[in-house]
C-alpha cells in the first residue's frame, strides 16, 4: 500500500487572526507568518505550501478581502487538493459563509480555521486546531468548511458562539461534517460531490442592513435607511420570526419596503432552530406583507447571501426565489424538514 | 407543624402570550383569561388571585406594557407574597430585564412564564411551566426571575435561544437560581434579600438602537441616526466586542459619537462570555474613543437598561459609570470575576 500512497499537496493561505498574533504595546495583533505557524506544528504527512494573503485581526476583514480570498482559492484550486485558511475567530463564519456563496460548486476542500489562544502562547488551541485543518483539507469532500476545537462544520452553518473558551463554534441547525475520534477524523458527508465546474462570482451589493428588533423599535429608521440607500434587509424578529405591529408597525414598514423592491429577510435572534412566519399571527402579518423568511439560516448566512443576491441585480420576486433555494447547503427548507 | 402554616398568597397578572393562545383564522393569538389557565392546573396549595393585565402576543409586548406591567407590581406587591406573569416567550426576556431595572429593590419574587405550546393543547409545557412560576413565587427570595423549562433565572440574565424546544431559555453567564429536582424546587439564592424600599421608576428614553456588526457595515449611519434622534447606541461588536477600524472605522464614529455625548455600549455577538475590550487592538481602539463595555450582560439587559439610563437624564460620563455598577445582578463586573 505505502508504495502508491501519493501525498496530498495542500495550501495554506495565511490572513492573521490570534493564531498569528503576537504581543504589542497596543494589544495583541498578527504577527506570525504562515510559516511560521505551520513550523510550530509537529511534522504532517502532508507536502504544504504556504502563502501569506493578509496580516489582519479579522474585526478588520471586510468584503474586499472575502473578494481577494475568493479569488486566490479560485486561481490555486487545480493545484492543490486542499486548502486552508488561518483566519481570526471574530468573523470567521461570515467569510466561511460569503467564500460559499461566491465559490460555488467548489472543487477542492476550503478549511477555515483559527484559534481562541496565539501559536506562540504555551496550551494553545492553534496547533491542534491548524492540524484538524489539514487534516479534513485532505480528507473532507470538495466544499466550504470550518474547522474548531475537534469539529468540522459546514462553513454557512458556523457560528462564534463563546468569546473566549476552546469551543468557540457551534454548527446551527446542522450536525458537523466532522468530529475527532481516538479513530482519527471521523466524517459524516452530507453532500455529493458537485459535478457542475467551480463559479468565481464576487458582485455584492453592500448596501444592506441587519436589523436586530427590541421592544420599542421604531421601523421608521428602515424606510430612513432604505431612502439613504440600502437596498435589502435583514431583521432578526422574535421567536420564530414575529415582528411587532402594534402602534410600531414593522410589518407594515416591511410592506412599503417589498413595493419599493427593497427585500426584507425574516431571520430569528434565537440561536437556534428555524424561523416559521406561517404559525402566529405575528409573523403571517410581516409575511403577508412581503417578508422572506430565513428558515433555519445563520444570520451570517443570512447577510452574506442577501449581499450577494443583490449583488447579481436581484429584484425582490428574485431575492425571494434565491431565498427559496438552498444553494450550497445553508438553509433546510420546510419540505426538507417533512421528508426527515 | 402544618396547624402554623399559612398558605401563601399569589397574584398571576395575565398578559397573553402562546400559553393562553388559540387558533384563529389568523394564526394562534392570546385568547384564554387567566383564571382559564390556572384552572387547568391540578390543584395549587396557595390562594391565587388573578388579573388579566393585557391579551398580546409578545412582540407587541413594548414600553407602554412594560411600564403598565411595572406600575400593576408595585401596586399589589404589599399585598401578596409573590406575583407570576404570564407572557409570550419572544420579548419576555426583555420585560424580564426591564422590570430588573425599573422595580429595583423589589419586595417580592416576581416570576415570569410562558410556555411554547398553548395551555389547552395535549402535552403541552404550560401546566409545568405555570406550576413551577408558582412554586417559584412562592419559595424564592425577592426579585425578577424567568421560570421555563424546570429552571428558575434571574431575569436578567435569562434569554430565548430556542424558536420551539421546551428548552428555550437558558440563563447567560451566570447559573440557575433554582432547578426542578425529584426533591422540588432546588434553590440557589445568589443575592441578599434588599434591605432598601422598592423603588418604581419607568422613566424611559427610548431613541436608543441596537446594531449588529457585520463585515460591510458602514458606520457613517450610526452618525445619520445620531442626526436624526438617536441618543444611544448598543453594538454588538466581534468576540470580545472587537470594532472594525481599517477602511470602515466603527472605532473612530464611537469617538465621534461620545463626544456629541451619545453612549455606545459594546457588548457581543457571542451569546456566551464576557466582551473585554482591553485583550485586542480592536477593542482597545473602540475603548480609547469612549466605547463602554458591557461586560457579560445580555443584549436585552443592556439596551433595557440603557434605556433607562438615558430616561434618568444620565449623560456619558453617567452612563459610563452606571454600565460599571451592578444594579440587579444583571453583570459580573472584572473585580467580582477575579474573586472567584
Amino acid at each position: 500500500m505505502g508504495i502508491f500512497t501519493v501525498t496530498k499537496k495542500l495550501l495554506l493561505l495565511s490572513t492573521g487572526g490570534t493564531i498569528a498574533s503576537v504581543a504589542s504595546s497596543t494589544g495583541l495583533t498578527p504577527g506570525e507568518s504562515g510559516e511560521e505557524l505551520v513550523n510550530t506544528l509537529q511534522a504532517l504527512p502532508y507536502e504544504i505550501t504556504v502563502e501569506d494573503l493578509l496580516a489582519l485581526d479579522s474585526s478588520n476583514i471586510q468584503p474586499e478581502e472575502w473578494r481577494l480570498m475568493a479569488e486566490t482559492v479560485y486561481a490555486r484550486r487545480n493545484d492543490y487538493d486542499g486548502i486552508v485558511i488561518s483566519h481570526g475567530t471574530d468573523t470567521m463564519a461570515y467569510t466561511a459563509s460569503m467564500l460559499t456563496f461566491m465559490l460555488q460548486n467548489i472543487n477542492l476542500p476550503v478549511v477555515l480555521t483559527g484559534s481562541q489562544v496565539p501559536m506562540n502562547v504555551l496550551l494553545s488551541d492553534a496547533p491542534r486546531n491548524l492540524t484538524l485543518a489539514f487534516a479534513a483539507a485532505a480528507a473532507c469532500r470538495p466544499g466550504i468548511y470550518l474547522a474548531f476545537d475537534g469539529k468540522v462544520m459546514r462553513g454557512c452553518r458556523a457560528v462564534k458562539v463563546r468569546t473566549t473558551a476552546f469551543d468557540a463554534f457551534e454548527s446551527v441547525n446542522f450536525p458537523p461534517v466532522g468530529v475527532v475520534t481516538s479513530d482519527g477524523l471521523e466524517r459524516h458527508p452530507r453532500r455529493a460531490v458537485p459535478t457542475e465546474p467551480c463559479v468565481l462570482n464576487t458582485k455584492l451589493d453592500l448596501n444592506v442592513s441587519l436589523i436586530k428588533l427590541f421592544p420599542g423599535f421604531d421601523p421608521q429608521i428602515m424606510l430612513a435607511m432604505a431612502e439613504s440607500g440600502c437596498h435589502g434587509f435583514v431583521i432578526e424578529g422574535y421567536g420564530l420570526g414575529g415582528m411587532t405591529f402594534v402602534r410600531r408597525n414593522v410589518a407594515a414598514v416591511i410592506g412599503q419596503l417589498s413595493r419599493m423592491d427593497i427585500p426584507v429577510i425574516a431571520a430569528s435572534q434565537c440561536l437556534y432552530e428555524r424561523s416559521d412566519l406561517t404559525k402566529y399571527e405575528v409573523g403571517r402579518q410581516a409575511l403577508l406583507e412581503g417578508a422572506i423568511s430565513a428558515h433555519d439560516m445563520t444570520s451570517e448566512s443570512a447577510i452574506t447571501k442577501l449581499m450577494w443576491a443583490l449583488g447579481q441585480g436581484m429584484d425582490h420576486a428574485q431575492v425571494k426565489e434565491f431565498f427559496a433555494t438552498n444553494v450550497a447547503g445553508e438553509v433546510t427548507l420546510p419540505e426538507e424538514t417533512e421528508e426527515n
